[in-house]
């Protein structure tokens, strides 16, 4: 008889929660998620009452429900694609620290293949300007006078350092525009990557 | 004899690690903590040795830094101020979560006194739409037809909520623009606030 093996689970981060039918993003994804033997957690699967609360009580308790999630799932799978400017959404980057401290797996992927640098210096037409005295990894500043950093990174530091340190690296795939919040390509390369790694995990 | 008191520590995060010279804004953040009886520690406090290393290697080094000193600290208060777009730091976001997931108090200021909804609005001339099916908090869509959150939130809703979980509330100041990574108007009200929690779990 073989024994059943327990089924990793893995939360679905990423700004598809912002897209007008964050369900069928979310359910292709966990079908993917299946097809390599992992069971995907996408943010919305809480089934919350909102009503008659107040607009802020529905946040707090949409976050409630993403932390219960969170802290149910053995690893996170993150969307690191840029969103309404150079870097990533914030929520997901939120998330991707907290499975990090609760001792998750930490995955991630990108649907631009240009790094951080790359995207900011895209952003500012007028170019960046060198630094008299740079600081590590920060050879260039915006009009803001801002550093930018230069490790070669998907994004800040913070997020492909911790998918680094957890023992995985960032999956960058390349898609269209328009594209760039649907398209799976890079996710299921991911998912394929974590499933490897999870299942290691397990034997 | 009077007994000593710990001292809780605090990390400062935020965008000044961008500053051209972030160590003056920490050291001014470190005595401002002082004088409110709490221990300030700064990101860029750890004394690296990047000699040799290839640039990615320096990153990985000044992650796990950054990991040591925010498990070393009881809380962290983190500088909301958007950076780059509408939107907050991504490492100051993935900071938070981190925190909260270690179980550690935080504390948020910003110095943008827009709620997140009105920095996305104001960065898309053309206006938002509304959409037909809106889900909970997303009336309006960008021109990516991405949702726009309206809760209310100086940011997106896992940040304010972190901060609302964890028994506080985002402090918001306001500066001049080019002063909106340097005042610290709103930085000292909120380790006003932080000490006076602080120092009711020690007693």
């Amino acid at each position: 008889m073989a024994l059943s093996k327990a089924v990793a689970k893995v939360y679905l981060a990423g700004p598809e929660v912002f897209l007008r039918n964050p369900h069928e993003i979310g359910e292709a994804k966990i079908a993917i998620c299946a097809s390599h033997g992992l069971e995907g957690r996408f943010p919305l699967d809480g089934d919350i009452d909102f009503d008659g609360m107040a607009i802020r009580e529905c946040g707090y308790a949409i976050y409630r429900g993403n932390e219960k999630l969170m802290l149910e799932c053995d690893a996170i799978i993150a969307n690191l694609t840029p969103f309404r400017g150079p870097g990533m959404d914030v929520g997901t980057a939120f998330e991707i620290g907290f499975m990090r401290a609760a001792g998750k797996k930490i995955f991630g992927y990108t649907n631009s293949s240009l790094t951080l640098f790359d995207r900011v210096l895209k952003a500012n037409p007028k170019g960046l300007k060198r630094r008299k005295e740079p600081l590590t990894g920060m050879l260039f500043e915006d009009e803001e006078k801002l550093g930018v950093e230069q490790f070669g990174f998907a994004d800040n530091l913070m997020i492909d350092s911790a998918i680094h340190e957890s023992g995985s690296t960032v999956i960058t795939g390349k898609s269209k525009r328009r594209e760039r919040y649907t398209h799976l390509g890079a996710f299921e390369d991911c998912v394929r990557h974590a499933a490897v790694q999870l299942q290691e995990l397990n034997t």
